[in-house]
């Protein structure tokens, strides 16, 4: 892994820059890019921000959004430089890998756990809560100034992929991070505003439909919903309206592990999974095709929704009872190494 | 107001303390007085916890609650002083309040604006985001360690108060103390999972039901639902399984003003009012009697559903109007303001 303060210096002989991020970018990547973008740009250098995708809506309020790049637009661009942010592997560049392939210096820099060094220098941190705790260092390293806009960036990118400072990658650190962030005038409230108070009202129509096929296995630890094509079509509604849906369903009390079946077309379904205390749904995910974390994953499947909701919540259930029993196993060996240690000691 | 050292060297003298907080206590005012309490206690005191009403299910989690005494069962107790927390008139002590009449010291701490001074020692400080920052502040005054079991009840009592560093009375300092709290044993993760995972099931069909309801006015700033008791009683619901709705209502992209109409008997409704930006719902509800706070509020009225909801969001558009003009207005003189000063340096 190259130090942060090589990476730095890089940049300051770079000339021309192009800063990616990766396919339906989220706001640590919306942010990420946009902050080392500006304070690219405060050095005096030559930058373009690029995206495999159009910046979500939600995302429209982060200052000069209007300035990214789409797709193969950013082919048009001469580069010596190309800084790739929050992206786990090469592929979810989508047609902005091609640039890959330019003869040009490429930095990578990401905090997901397995991400891969596809490029000439990598920076991989897990232990940072989102890649925009990254550009946070990178910046205070290149001793540039953190302006509000930077600040407003960086918090969007913290904010949402910690959600709202809940999640496991959540460190002591981030706390403070958020509160220089703040002093250097990251509006908390505004960037809170915007990013949960902005709802389009379809989603709660979606909601309201999507409940009625709510189930709960009968041990009450699974629980599952379906949105079926002619309901979003009926309603008018795009995929993106279903997005959080499954929050709902995992924070039912008692629930381990929450599925949500969504119609793609005839017989086809991406199902998503979310688990709450000790089920790896990455495994269960895995077992039909798909993947992703420990707490969230999902695939794609083929068959009628009946039949596929009794295949894959019986997993589900089988998965919770053996995470129970490898549980109980750790616990008993765990607490024989104690008896035993004790013995030895007395 | 007295300095928190004067008040810790009160507690230092003190021998049989009781502590106490408000009617129907939220996670500040249960987190604040169990983590005042087990501070006391590790100073040797003998010490009684009290609230006039029991812990809610969603707090059983804090350390130790079941040392609550609930009601008149604190009357049974000497004691030599007291400290009332978080409670801005002695009215929400309820009950308790009856032991302000008893021979002993009565210091009171709180974080609200307008909180009344009723002791005979008032630490009230506003510019804390929750009393459980103030007791932060204080334990540390009484120089005792902060240990898992305090740290987990003062995280709950900040994170639930300032809705997840969401609201607008989080600071830089609310970060810096949440990561201290993290590194003196709070786990911010299962203190989460405890507050927003674990929802009963009723709520999301109380949440389902009453979203059938949902209205919006024309131009889209105020959104309306409302619970009737059949509904409640056929679902076998309680009244707080409709805890959160209104928050939903107020999410939807647009909305200024979200209201919430529950029926409490025939032709009797409490109604909620939340805003985003800009309205004063306080000065709604005082409209109707009510009352409450810039960005939530409430009353209680009278008659039958549809006509109070005819007049209730008609003022609330109006007021709307009035605040936009206001604003307007404001902006106009800090306009004009500017280019006199301007006019004057040239």
């Amino acid at each position: 892994m190259t130090d942060l303060r090589v990476i730095a210096g890089l940049l300051h002989n770079a000339n021309k820059l192009v800063v990616a991020g990766h396919e339906m970018p989220d706001g640590d990547c919306v942010g990420s890019v946009r902050a080392l973008g500006l304070a690219l740009s405060r050095m005096g250098k030559d930058v373009t921000i690029a995206l495999p995708d159009p910046v979500p809506e939600i995302f429209s309020f982060l200052p000069g959004v209007d300035e990214f790049v789409i797709g193969q637009e950013a082919f048009k661009g001469q580069y010596d430089f190309m800084v790739v942010l929050d992206c786990s592997v090469p592929e979810r560049l989508g047609p902005l890998r091609a640039l890959l392939g330019r003869p040009m210096t490429v930095v990578n820099i990401d905090h997901h756990v397995g991400s891969r060094e596809f490029a000439h220098y990598n920076y991989i941190s897990p232990s940072h809560a989102a890649t925009a705790e990254i550009i946070q260092d990178l910046i205070g390293c290149l001793e540039i100034e953190v302006t509000s806009e930077i600040a407003t960036c960086l918090y969007t990118g913290i904010v949402t992929d910690t959600g709202s400072f809940q999640y496991e990658n959540t460190t002591p650190e981030t706390h403070r991070r958020a509160a220089s962030l703040m002093e250097q005038g990251a509006s908390s409230v505004w960037i809170n505003l915007m990013i949960n108070e902005q709802k389009p009202l379809i989603n709660l129509l979606v909601l309201e439909n999507a409940l009625k096929s709510l189930e709960l296995s009968s041990c009450g630890r699974v629980a599952w919903v379906s949105v079926e094509r002619d309901m979003l079509d009926c309603l008018n509604a795009k995929d993106e309206n279903t997005d959080g849906l499954i929050g709902y369903i995992r924070s039912i009390r008692g629930v381990e592990v929450a599925i949500f079946f969504r119609e793609i077309s005839s017989h086809l379904y991406k199902v998503g999974f979310r688990s709450k205390e000790i089920v790896d749904v990455n495994r269960l995910a895995s077992l039909f095709g798909g993947g992703g974390h420990v707490r969230a994953a999902g695939c794609v499947v083929n068959g009628d929704l009946e039949s596929l909701q009794t295949k894959i919540v019986s997993e589900a259930l089988k998965l919770i009872e053996e995470t129970k029993r490898d549980l109980q196993a750790q616990y008993e060996r765990h607490s024989q190494c104690t008896e035993t240690a004790r013995d030895d000691l007395s």
